[in-house]
């Protein structure tokens, strides 16, 4: 253990017959009836859905017995989230500031009502139900890997700490973490920015790690893989998730790792971080990644054929870049029996599933979940282990801190 | 054989760096030079994306030389694009038939504009290139596997032989298939109605079966599998694709089989086609599936809790029902550790992924791919050896030519 644990409740089979059994009872100031480990019953309106989906939710500070309570000391907004909120204030903190504490306020979480998304926190245990499962204890600093958008939150300092000027808000207040929502404890050794950056994608290289590492386990079986292990493309490999999921890619075995980018800036930022040197000749450096290619991953045509060039078709396509019109490329580059992983939120449902059958392409495509067993610690491991990786999360951080912030960056 | 074969290109390993090489060649009459597998080179505007994507098309009858052109017999117009066009034109048929004769006239396929969905054409086989992989023969009487959307087509005979009033279509006309289209044989012992039927949602089968064949193989490495195989819930089970899917399961080793209804005619429907009696503690007959619940899709808790009474969590949870908001129920109904298809068109990505996430859910969730190379073949084998399935489509036939038509079932 690094001090960097991911908690997650690991009882085996699910009961999902028994969610929620209990959610009419109330509080009465102490809780004694267990709760649902979904957190049903802290669902106020409307009756009967999930936190995530509900208008509002209960956010009082007693716990359930299978509760946690969070002394909050930073949120972290959804970048889109974020964005809205600017754009809607013309970027008046004071505004910004009275538009958050009111959503929290009415909501019982900071869940915006118009993006539908959240972002995560930091915090202090403060006080543990006896049937938690999360294996937390009071004074372990954490954070959430569950969204905001389903977690209980009480804003108690007016955010007066907060400048409203980037989605960091310092806070005071508590959150509530149910039976089986997802905490880490926060790394000694890594910097606080680092570590949230990084558990914020870590979804990203563990799946990846675990389709590649199957992929790795049958590739003796099948004609589409070379020896010494799968091809692996990365679309947007220059970004935070992109480049987490090369790293754990090799990790897991890949025999060639292909880095999709849409610019030289981005080649140059998988360049410095370890990739193949510049004369095509030259016996390469193992690096991030073993091939740079260039191209608009929303053009199919393009990046299947830079793809193609640089070694593919791939085994297992990684899509991470966050533009619409990705599906069509990264199908086309993909090996027939081969997988896509769709880890962009702007992947749409319908243009995977009919571009796939349009091409008649035997391709099996992941909706990427962002939830895998030991996903923070994976990926904190990979950033311990691969400086070139901690060196490119470093970089976007300070992007992140620049006035360059509000452009979007197709790497991410 | 028994004349249902589906013909596709299966020259094993993809290149798509060789896609459109040759999209620039002008047709000039006689086509000589190779064309673009995917039918880049019949892509008119704008320029580079793929026929699918694309505002208009090359429809001309000279072939390229792995090109097969096709005498059009019918045309299924998808639903939600007859929807959309009898709406739009208050049911009048002539201006019902003038759209489709425009749309057709203007971009050289029957893509709808608004709903961007296509349907499928029957046809004889007219011409076939010479270095078409399709294994087709002039005379051949066929169904496409690809949507109209993308496929070149020229209608002839002014739509004189429909009467605008359903999405069956009599036609005269061309289309052409490309090297990477699908086509199926129309086999000769099955009504054409009940063959394109079946084809129509032949990929959820196709899946189906070939995911839980994989769980069951190693169904005995895992805690969660029953003794004899996977337990498989279909939402949607008395559906087209829903039955189909719940055959196939059986036929690759489920254990158990929950069939989920949205109310009692549907259940009654799968209990006519030899569910279990209504006493549940006499034997269960072999049925279409082992257990029947009625539940809401959209209901998260609801519908996990009657799948876990009915012998549930599932391994393998298979979404066949066309309303939005079936995600979280779909994930909290399955195990850990085990697989969600998504079939419904209406299924939202980021739903998926952040619902899995929001409960920790670790769970595989694919993007129900349309094409499975043998889909058709298993699925008109399915209903030839399935007198029950066979009912339901007939029914459900029935019910697509009654007044009723227009009303949607959730349990399509």
């Amino acid at each position: 253990m690094t001090g960097s644990g991911l908690n997650h409740r690991d009882s085996g089979r699910r009961e999902p017959g028994q969610a929620g059994m209990h959610a009419g009872v109330s509080l009465n100031g102490q809780a004694s009836a267990p709760g649902s480990p979904l957190g049903l019953h802290r669902v106020l309106e409307p009756a009967g859905v999930l936190p995530q989906a509900a208008w509002r939710l209960d956010a009082r500070a007693a716990i359930w017995p299978d509760e946690v309570r969070v002394d909050v000391t930073r949120l972290n907004l959804d970048a889109a989230s974020f964005r809205q909120l600017r754009e809607t204030h013309d970027g008046n903190p004071d505004k910004i500031r009275a538009s958050v504490l009111e959503i929290v306020r009415t909501r019982g979480k900071m869940q915006n009502p118009v993006t539908g998304s959240g972002g995560m926190l930091t915090g202090t245990v403060a006080e543990t139900g006896p049937d938690s499962p999360l294996g937390l204890a009071a004074g372990d600093k954490i954070a959430t890997l569950v969204s905001l958008s389903l977690t209980p939150l009480v804003i108690t300092d007016g955010l007066a700490s907060w400048d409203g000027k980037s989605e960091q808000v310092p806070c005071e207040g508590h959150a509530i973490l149910f039976g089986r929502s997802i905490a880490a404890k926060l790394p000694d050794d890594l910097p606080a920015e680092l570590a949230l950056s990084v558990m914020d994608v870590c979804g990203a290289p563990a799946l990846t790690h675990r389709v590649v590492a199957a992929c790795q386990a049958r590739s003796s079986h099948t004609r589409s893989s070379q020896a010494g292990g799968p091809v692996v493309a990365i679309i947007g490999a220059a970004g935070k998730s992109g480049s987490l999921s090369a790293a754990a890619a090799r990790q897991a075995g890949a025999a060639r790792i292909i880095g999709v980018v849409p610019h030289e800036a981005e080649a140059q930022l998988l360049r410095d971080a370890g990739g193949p040197p510049g004369l095509p000749d030259q016996p390469s450096q193992p690096g991030l990644v073993d091939e740079i290619v260039i191209a608009d991953a929303r053009n199919p045509v393009a990046v299947s054929r830079a793809i193609a060039t640089a070694g593919g078709p791939a085994d297992v396509t990684v899509v991470c870049v966050d533009v619409p019109g990705c599906e069509g490329g990264a199908i086309l580059a993909t090996a027939q029996g081969g997988t896509v992983i769709f880890f962009s939120m702007a992947t749409s449902f319908t243009a995977a599933a009919l571009g796939a059958e349009g091409v008649a392409a035997d391709v099996t495509m992941l909706v990427g979940n962002g939830y895998v067993p030991g996903h923070a610690q994976l990926a904190l491991d990979l950033i311990r282990a691969q400086p070139a990786v901690r060196g490119l999360f470093q970089r976007r951080i300070g992007e992140h801190s620049s006035p360059n912030h509000g452009s979007p960056s197709q790497g991410e």
